[in-house]
Formats: structure tokens, C-alpha cells, sequence
């Protein structure tokens, strides 16, 4: 008998698992449990879906069970919660509703996903009150906005979550107030991004509370007002965005080993504290590329890529889930706005580091050529060693230029190093010095006159 | 006294070095010599004048001669030719039209540029017949497009300049004819990247002629045929645009090595085979990051880190040049195309190179969020090693993509480690997979396999 690769839970790190894992050894038993009835969705595409962009909620599943039932053979049961994990005895306990039973395993993979932190406000069951983190909450979202045209919008939060349905309610029609508790939005961004996001939010029409606790919401049966310390603002719809923890019960129960960013801690496998018990994905840490240590970034493309290394890993190919430099990018209205690695310089210190950064502004393209704008470029480096700590950028144009900054931290370039990166210049597509050379050679300077 | 910096040429590499040098040491007295009234102009732009992108010749030049003489407090000679270079006396002589002089340096910087190609074709002297290699020239081009308003147009050449003045002037209202010798256009982008493109220009309009050899033009007084081995086809406006010529007399006739590729060889810091004359830009080779080799690929950003480079050098901060990866981008009408490192896979053989490439269509966007379209990825690397060696993309949104790759080269970075990097990703501006991480991904693959 081939052995059985359990799967506990469908999104993205889970069956990207299951489908490479299938896909490398098709003799192999391959179940993955979902306790719902969704699979491998873009949660990321949600507040698209409630401004209007993508049409069909369908539309962001990538692969829906059936194909990966039919296409890949992956034994996938929707409404099917584990409830319990056995790694000594190498089963799981399950529950579809009907009955309970259990399922041994050779490997298991833990993708439980995270979930929309949930404040202790008060009137959170309120009519009109939601969190934003699976699709039947976008939805309802969606049929709240369609069906009672609410005037006024509170969002709790300035994350990505809290900037994307800023964009998603005002191109509804809804007057947007948005509430941070910290001095900026999009604080893993740094202060550079933060203002220019404020900035543009603000010139868009967002009424932008920082430094504003929220206590709650009010209203008879459905919303009407969201409840500030000293108080209180209209609200007919509000959506509370505060960050996402990950959902480490079912493993903390079964003695998998959390770490001190309290996802499940692994190692450069994915392993968890037991051999052929793997975690990836939401739940899970990974080590970030900068500073070595284990973080906790929850995000897309690190689930899927070390679900995909699991899935090779399990089937006799051992392969590293790879390290995180915490990537992530940001549409806010009309601005791009990104980060890459250590942007913080206390976070820095922390790290052993001896930050200095520079921000510049630079074009995006040719001085001579229409269009284009300026790109606002943060780096951050080492001073010693010169070595890139991480980066920012925001602009009408461009942000994908993070994507630079990224890899040259995969690749743990110093700032001359990166300054002396060959990349490309046409007038339509860059100036000579692309914005990111120009914030290096910056920061180079600094380097050497400090 | 102070010691003095001369320069010969006022373009990208000369003024760069010449700006560098005077802020870095105030007191050094700096000369730069330019036969021609233009200096730091974008050649680049030119085509974007004739489009009518950019309205005034002016808007192409970075910094005026002016701001050189008075801001910057560069000894800036327009109309002043060096016709003579002693490196043994340390001399150089001038001719400024009136008179013939000489003058000493301590360090020498030849920028002479290049120059464009003029094939044996017979007519090059009609009216109407241009090569687009400096600004009087473009501003002929523009010209005549004016005054004659052309019906049909012969461009000679399909590297960078005939693509983008088959697009300058198929917007002025010409039909434009593209006649291309070898069976590809831009060939160092390689195959994928030329059949692209070719498509996009014919379903632009283009006439395209490829395998077809010019052997002249043919007219009375002006333009009015031109001529191929067997057929004569209308075009009342020519532009030939055969790639460009190291301008290297000068430095030949003093003594300067030429490389294997014809321009002047430097060392890490655009140094010639004498001590204190450096070359940079255009007319000078640079060492190939991937092979290792001297390479000549005459582009501005080359020539302005250069030159910037060796005016640290000559004021006491020994700076290396960098290495280049030969990275280029194109704008044919909608689409963009570029390219990086070694394309090729006979010339990654001629490097010792096992070479293995894997072509891919990847979205640049979530499949669900409007707008987006396929970028084509190609990457190329080294079978036993895994090594990186180059790259292209083409598409209607994302070329500058090409960083990712050319940043990757930059630190040698593996296939693997390439598949690795933390991309950024959100619906509006990639795919979980960025298309340059799939490519990685696929070419991944393709290594373990075979």
C-alpha cells in the first residue's frame, strides 16, 4: 500500500501540497480536509470583488474542487473539520457533520490558515459589522453595500485590508472614514510610504482618523454609528481590518511546537517539531532572509511556494520552503506602494544591525517623456557591512520595482553591489538611473562619507 | 597647482565623470572638450522627438552647457575637437575652428562615443535619406517629416532604432516598410522576444521585410525608391539604422589597445593600457557579468556609471566601472521588450556554458483583475551548475520585469535561488507567481529532469 499524505486545510499552502505532491508520485494517497466549502481562493482579491473590478465571486477561485478532484486526482473533502491531530499515533480526527472518524497519515500537513483578529468592541454582531477574511464574509459585504446603498463607511484599521476597502467602498458611492490606532497606515511599510498613502487617501476623499482608538459600534438591529473614545462618527456599514493571527489551536493541542511569533515553528522543510508533521502557509513561521530568524508573514506567495516544497519534500525530494523577506504590495486608489526585508530601523537594531537609509524621489521614466511620476524610494543597509537591510517604495507608477530590492536581499547584495546592478533603461520605462540606482547611489554616498 | 582632468566627448560618459570629478574635489580644474554643440543629451529621446512625444529638441538635454560652466563649474569646450592624443607627453591637441592647441593633463577621459554605421548603399547623400545618431540629425528627421509629409517610409534596420522610428513614424501618418537582413528583429533579444514583436508590428501596420538585404536608394534629388536585390519599393523618407561603430581613431592613433570587439579595453576602474587615460561609454568595452569577458554594448546607463565612476577614481576614491549585463528594453508600440545577460544559446557555448532554456506566458496580473495581459519569460541557464545566464520578456505591461532577472545576474544568482525570491505580488500587480518566478520554476524543472 502507498503511503498517504494528509492535508488539513484547502487554501493556498494545502493544495498547492496536495497538487505537487500528486503530481510528483500520482500512486500516492493524497486527502486533504477543509472544513469549508472553499478551496484554494484569492482572499487578496475580495475587496476587488466587493468594489466591482472582478465580477463573480467564483471568479477568484483559481482551481475549483471539482478539477481538483477529476484533473488531479486529490482527494479533497469540503466540509470536513479536524479536530484533532495525533502525531504519536499518526491519525487525525475528523468531523464532517455527520459522524467522526479518524485518519492515519505518513504525512501530515498542517495549513490552517489564519483568521481576521476580532477586537473586543463592542456591537460586533451588529447588522453591518464585518471582518474581511473568507469569501462568504466578502460576499456578504458585497450584498450589504448592493442592497442597503449605505452613505457613510467606517473601516477599523490601515493595514492592506482597511486601505483596499477604503478604495473598494468609495468606488461604491460610500463616504469612507478610516480609523488607525497607530500615527501611520500601512505600518510595515514605513514612515515614507505611510504619508504618501495618507496623502493620496485624503486627496481621495477619506476621512482618516490616526491615532484613534476605536471602542465599538452602535445602532439599533444594524449599525449607525462606529464609537470613538470620546465620539462617535455616522457609520451604515463598517468593516474591521486590525491584522490576522494565525490558527495554531489544533496544532497547540496536538504538541506541535509554536513559536515566539506564535505561529507553528519549522524548520527549513516546513517541519514542525515532529519528522512527518510539515506546517506551511498562515499558520506557519518562516525564516526571513534579512535577520535569520523565524517570522511570521502571512501571505500568498510563501504559502504557495512552501506548500509546493512540501508537496516535492513528501514525495522523496527534500526541498526548501525557502526563506521570506516579508514582500508585500499595496493598491491604494491610484497609488503603488510596496516593501521588501527590514524597513524599520528599530526592528534593525533589534536584528544586531547598525541601520542607515535613505528615501529619495525619482521619476519613472524619462524626464522628456509623458506620463510617468515619481517614485519615492526608501533602502535601508547595514553600516558596516553596507549589507541591503530592505526597502520601500510609492508612487503613481512602479511599485513593482520592489521587486528588485527583493532580490537583491535573496541574494544578500550591499548597497554598491545593487547601486552597480545592470537594469534597464529606455525613455517610456525608466530615466538612465532607474529610481531604485538612484536611492542606492544615495545611500552609497551616505555610506562613505559616515 | 591642482592637477587637471581632461575629457573628450561631452556625452553620457564624459560629463558624467566631469560633473563627479568637480564635486568630489571642488579644486580640480576639469576641461571638457566636445566637437559639437550638444553635450548630455539623451540619444535615446530622439525618436520620441520625431514621434512628436517630446515637443522641443531642448527637452532632450539634461543639463545645459551653461548649467555644466556655471553650476557646476566644469570647463565645458563645445566646438572644440581633439585631434590628437600624446599619452607619453600627457597632452593633448585641440582645434576649435580658429586655432590649434595643446593642452596638458594628469588624467584623460576619452568619451568619443559612436557612431552610426553607414553601409556601402548607393543614395545615401538624397535628400530624405538619415541615419539617427545625433540630435541635428533627429531634428532633420523631424523636419522633413514636416515640411514633405511622406507617404511611405523605408527603415533599414531592425534593432532598437528602426523598431522605435517604424513606431515615431507610422504615428506622423507614414506607411512605414521595415527591412531587417537577418530572419529576426532585435536579435539580441532572441527568438521569442523578435517573433513578438514582429506580429505586433505587422498587426500595427508595418510592411515587415525580413532576410531582405537594402542595396541602396534610388530618387531624384530625394528619396523615392528603395532599392533590394530584386525590387525597388516607394519610400519618400529613408532612415538606416544599423547599429553603431565605437568611435576609436583617436584613441587608436595614440596608442590605445583596442579589445577583440573593436572599442577601447579598459580594466575594473575604465582604465586604458596608460596609467592616467581612462575610457568610458560608447567607444569603450566593459567586462560581461555573466561571462566574465569584455563585452561592448554601447548604453547609457554604462556610460554614465562609468564615467561617474572613473571621475571618483581620478579625485582619489578608486571606483570600479561595474560589470554589465547588457540589459536592454524596448518600447515597440503597445508592447515592451527587453533583455539580459547571455540570450543566446550558441554564444552561452562560446562561453562554456551548458545552456538550457525554458520559454513561458505568465499573466501580469491575478486572472481575475481587469486590465493585465501575458508577459513571455524566457530565461537561460547553465545545466550543471544551475547558473543564471540571461533572460528576456515581452508583453503589453511589465517589461521592466527584466530588473528582476538582470539584478539576479548581477549577484550570480542560481535558477533556484532566482524561484526563491520574494516577489511581490497583489492582484493588481502580479499573479501569486510573478511571471519571472514561474519562469524560474519551469526552467527549475526542466534542470531537475534532465
Amino acid at each position: 500500500m502507498s503511503d498517504t499524505f494528509v492535508v488539513v486545510g484547502g487554501d493556498a499552502a494545502g493544495m498547492s501540497a496536495a497538487s505537487k505532491a500528486k503530481r510528483e508520485d500520482p500512486d500516492r494517497e493524497v486527502i486533504v480536509f477543509e472544513k469549508g466549502e472553499w478551496v484554494s481562493y484569492a482572499a487578496c482579491g475580495m475587496p476587488y470583488y466587493v468594489k466591482g473590478d472582478v465580477e463573480e465571486l467564483d471568479d477568484l477561485v483559481a482551481v475549483t474542487p471539482e478539477e481538483f478532484r477529476e484533473e488531479r486526482d486529490v482527494g479533497l473533502r469540503t466540509g470536513h473539520e479536524v479536530v484533532e491531530i495525533d502525531p504519536e499515533a499518526e491519525r487525525v480526527t475528523v468531523e464532517d457533520g455527520d459522524e467522526t472518524f479518524e485518519q492515519s497519515y505518513d504525512d501530515l500537513l498542517v495549513g490552517t490558515g489564519a483568521s481576521a483578529i476580532e477586537p473586543p468592541f463592542d456591537g460586533l454582531d451588529l447588522d453591518g459589522v464585518f471582518t474581511i477574511h473568507d469569501m462568504d464574509e466578502a460576499d456578504a459585504i458585497e450584498d450589504y453595500v448592493t442592497e442597503r446603498s449605505p452613505d457613510t463607511a467606517a473601516i477599523v484599521g490601515g493595514g492592506y485590508v482597511g486601505v483596499e476597502m477604503a478604495e473598494a467602498l468609495s468606488a461604491r458611492g460610500v463616504d469612507v472614514s478610516l480609523y488607525e490606532m497607530l500615527p501611520h497606515v500601512l505600518q510595515p511599510f514605513g514612515d515614507a510610504v505611510a504619508e504618501a498613502v495618507e496623502d493620496h487617501l485624503r486627496g481621495q476623499g477619506v476621512d482618516l482618523h490616526l491615532n484613534t482608538a476605536v471602542s465599538g459600534f452602535d445602532g439599533e438591529g444594524a449599525v449607525e454609528q462606529v464609537v470613538l473614545d470620546d465620539d462617535t462618527h455616522a457609520a451604515e456599514i463598517a468593516v474591521v481590518g486590525v491584522g490576522v493571527a494565525p490558527n495554531t489551536d489544533l496544532a497547540a493541542d496536538a504538541g506541535l511546537e509554536l513559536g515566539e511569533t506564535g505561529a507553528v515553528a519549522t524548520d527549513d522543510y516546513g517541519r514542525t517539531n515532529y519528522e512527518n508533521v510539515y506546517a506551511a502557509g498562515d499558520c506557519a513561521e518562516a525564516r526571513h532572509v534579512v535577520t535569520g530568524d523565524p517570522d511570521h508573514v502571512p501571505l500568498a506567495l510563501t504559502a504557495n511556494r512552501a506548500g509546493r516544497a512540501i508537496g516535492q519534500t513528501v514525495t522523496g525530494d527534500p526541498t526548501p520552503v525557502g526563506d521570506i523577506a516579508g514582500t508585500a504590495i499595496v493598491k491604494a486608489f491610484e497609488l503603488g506602494a510596496a516593501r521588501t526585508g527590514v524597513v524599520d530601523e528599530e526592528r534593525a537594531r533589534d536584528a544586531g544591525f547598525d541601520p542607515v537609509s535613505v528615501t529619495v524621489s525619482a521619476p519613472t521614466r524619462a524626464h522628456y517623456y509623458p506620463g510617468g511620476d515619481d517614485l519615492t524610494v526608501t533602502l535601508l543597509a547595514d553600516r558596516a557591512s553596507g549589507e541591503l537591510l530592505g526597502g520601500s517604495v510609492v508612487g503613481r507608477e512602479g511599485a513593482k520595482r520592489i521587486d528588485t530590492v527583493a532580490t537583491a536581499l535573496t541574494s544578500g547584495m550591499t548597497v554598491s553591489e545593487l547601486r552597480d546592478a545592470d537594469l534597464a533603461y529606455a525613455p517610456p520605462f525608466s530615466p538612465v538611473w532607474d529610481p531604485v540606482l538612484t536611492a542606492a547611489k544615495v545611500l552609497g554616498g551616505k555610506l562613505d562619507r559616515e
